[in-house]
């Protein structure tokens, strides 16, 4: 028996485009010898359409879409992800849909953390059976119900193989593939996964579906980040099988954001990019990042120097654009900052400048880039990183602004090695000099970051323990970080939810990416 | 017996100003002869924490406070909501207190729609049985399960009367009081629900607390939007009682939002507002509201006229402000926009001006204001309403900025009775030509809100069709509205989903404000 693994990247609401997409491929498995094709969860509406799914119109069109699949799709048995109603309920459910006839195995587990919510829209189901294709008995799961108590209700009926839909988002510090290979070894039973690939918003999807044999060993897996279609044999089922790869960190951050950058602007329909480049590290990164994603044409510069600025900003900056090849204003803001404290002199009378003047400048950069934006279309991709949206070393309105943020899930010491990363795969483009300076802000004569902030190695591991390990204080200084600066960071971090309330979407590559998944209340006193 | 309905201001995380409350209140009942304490849902540590539930050290703190809480009150029993762990689960508790012996009553099924989402953080609970206090039983119910099965499984036990604690957010299209006469009735039992009151962060608090007899008629209540403690005899059950009070709509929403802003002031430790007053409806509700809600000497205001300004906007914001007799600043923004268009000159040579120029000025607003703000400390207080809000009638970092939004959850309709009802409660202090002049943002000459939008009656009404009521496009149009205008106006809420991500958090008072809780991806084609 021959599987089809349709691993495609689903735009949400998007019936017309999905529609055509899953039939395209159910053929084209067909010809190419499938007995069977396997699409993602949700794959028919795409994941995750969040409260979309409280809409009827949107059920109901995508009830149509499931109608106009299984008449298409008449002569070759697939299985798909589609939201399933049931009188008021709704499930999330993988149909198996072989010749005209339909049968759901729907989710029973639902996760709900982090940036899952499914129990805000599905019911639980308690019914579970083994599908039959031409007497090869299946055990269908959906998401997480695989890796869960409903699998082993399912291995009980004693199933050829297991088959998994899922659509997980990726994070650089979880492997789900991991977890499936358990699976297969736990159950003695040969696993395949189809898994969505591709970005809606702030997810990203990575894909690498994936067929394990008995023993937990990979027979077959499509590639990681971008649509693929791989066809596995159940005869492989019984070869040796390779262990599951092991893809280098900070070159799967960069495909990771290669793609979110990529399908944010294909599903929204945007072509051209703006952004700020200071002479600093993160807009260098992100302007190199947005380069290889959008092409150089489709990117455009703004250098917004004041008399902060030391010259080697602008000079780095120049130097990068010429290697970029791409295009670019000098705003100088030094009038604009200057009109600025004429016009606030009555109201400021008496005080000394601070922060208030210093977060002008950057406000005033926000309102620049925000005009040309307003003026060309070019989307404004903001530069933050995930160390300074933590501690709220950056301005609200200023260079908080942005459509998107491709940094704001990556810490500062990634973002270095995500430089380097570009510089050896993507051309020479980031000059040394901005990966080697100190870090500063250009805000007020000889400002740095570490006049403010811990050296980035010691935050980052401090950020680090706290948010992606969740551990309390007294556990982070156990592990021998300096008692008063975890105090200092975690007061930061803390403090500053109010900021991050407001900022833009973050591709998220983390298993704790800030965000509207990251619930805080600000008022909390804790 | 005599019990005490204890209907506090929780402070989220706040275990000491919490647990000194409780007990205080505690010994207050017991000193006026009550037999029984009942305070609400997840009390000694607020409601709804969110994400904070996550973290070991918040629920180990939290269960430090019981300890406190349990000590404390061993001459008088008291039911109380809390976070209980048991092993890896998490439950969320009314806790039974007697004389140190602790029984409790886990909630069973758990809220996950709009701004409720306990299934991210609680296991529902399947074990439930009634509480004796010295031979009375009782039905003990947290949160929604009074509404659901388990109360009927409790009612098969036989209790002498129902007890429910809740926290249920106010809005003022839902009553919460009303299905609970219903329940009272249908189990021909006597209720007594003691509900949270106060504001934490967007969520407001009515209270309410309220005592039905088994005809579902009241026998006592609790003040609305204030701290209250009634202690209701259950010789009362047998009493007539009266029917429930029916509260006027406006003055709810009016008293909603003082709370909302009073208790995000003081749970955030801030004093002094800030806010751009331009002459306008919905800004010169915003000084009413904040002068009310935090003091004249409290709030600052700042007037930033161009030459596309009226001059009437500046003199009626003059008089509102003589009527307030509270402070502002004039600062014109004439020669910064200019100045903008000079640094602009040559990255937009050859453009027309259009909507880029007229958001800027919004923008150096809101830097004008977030300047002041940072100077002086003075919160910024953002003065867009719902029905901008939800057509994006607003500039992003310029009128959208803010560090709490009074208005978001208000459709401009009820924004005008809100005007009108200050003036008959609160001093005529609005101008009458800010209520009567047609609604403009002035960003260009002669502007007007009804250029670009149907008139407000008529936007609102398909607004609130499709929000509060999530109806299709053809369910809009069916009720009368004209076909254009709805596409219309449907079009630009999907396609403004990415401001709204942005916005400042916005006090809740409908059962569909916007804000984290509505979740709509923003890349859907949908």
């Amino acid at each position: 028996m021959k599987i089809a693994l349709a691993q495609l990247n689903y735009h949400i609401g998007n019936y017309e485009a999905n529609v055509e997409k899953i039939i395209s491929t159910a053929r084209k498995s067909k010809e190419n010898g499938a007995d069977l094709v396997v699409f993602s969860e949700l794959a028919v509406c795409g994941y995750c359409p969040d409260d979309l799914l409280y809409r009827t119109d949107f059920i109901n069109d995508c009830n149509d879409a499931v109608e106009k699949i299984i008449a298409e799709c008449a002569d070759i048995p697939i299985i798909i992800g589609a939201p399933m109603s049931s009188g008021k309920q709704l499930f999330n459910a993988a149909l198996f849909i072989n010749k005209g006839v339909v049968k759901s195995q729907c989710k029973m587990v639902l996760p709900n953390a982090d940036v899952l919510n499914e129990h805000r829209y599905f019911e639980p189901s308690d019914k579970f059976d083994l599908i039959d294709v031409d007497g090869v008995k299946i055990a269908l799961a959906v998401g997480g119900d695989v890796l869960d108590y409903p699998m082993g209700m399912l291995a009980k009926l004693n199933p050829n193989f297991i088959v998994n839909i899922s659509a997980v988002p990726y994070s650089h510090d979880t492997s789900y593939q991991q977890k499936l290979s358990e699976v297969a070894l736990k159950y003695k039973l040969p696993l395949l996964n189809v898994n969505q690939v591709g970005a809606n918003t702030n997810m990203i999807y990575e894909g690498r579906s994936i067929a394990f044999n008995e023993n937990g060993k990979v027979i077959s897996e499509c590639k990681p980040f971008e649509e693929d279609l791989q066809i596995v044999d159940t005869d492989l089922f019984k070869s040796a099988g390779v262990e599951l790869r092991k893809f280098d960190t900070t070159e799967s951050i960069f495909r990771a954001i290669t793609l979110g950058l990529r399908d944010y602007f294909a599903k929204m329909n945007f072509k051209t990019a703006v952004l700020g480049l200071s002479g600093g590290i993160d807009s260098a990164v992100v302007l190199a990042l947005a380069v290889n994603a959008l092409g150089r044409e489709n990117v455009h510069s703004i250098l917004m120097p004041t008399c902060y600025s030391t010259s080697h900003s602008v000079d780095d900056s120049l130097e990068m654009l010429k290697r970029t090849k791409s295009s670019y204003n000098i705003i100088p803001i030094e009038d604009l900052r200057k009109q600025f404290g004429v016009a606030m002199s009555e109201a400021f009378e008496g005080t000394k400048p601070g922060l208030a003047e210093e977060n002008i400048q950057a406000r005033l950069r926000g309102s620049i880039l925000m005009a040309y934006s307003n003026k060309f279309g070019n989307i404004l991709l903001n530069t933050s990183n995930k160390s300074e949206e933590a501690v709220g070393y950056s301005t609200l309105y200023g260079d908080m602004c942005g459509s998107l943020s491709l940094l704001g899930d990556v810490y500062k010491t990634e973002v270095y090695r995500l430089a380097r990363y570009i510089n050896e795969h993507c051309g020479n483009i980031i000059p040394e000099n901005i990966i080697t300076k100190a870090p500063s802000a250009e805000l007020r004569p000889d400002q740095k970051d570490q006049d403010s902030l811990p050296p980035y190695d010691v935050l980052d591991g401090i950020l680090n323990c706290y948010l992606e390990n969740n551990m309390p204080a007294d556990e982070i200084k156990a592990k021998g970080f300096d008692a008063e600066t975890v105090d200092f960071v975690l007061k930061l971090v803390k403090r500053v939810e109010y900021k991050r309330f407001q900022a833009p979407p973050i591709l998220r590559v983390s298993s704790c990416a800030f965000g509207h998944s990251q619930s805080v209340p600000l008022v909390a006193r804790y």
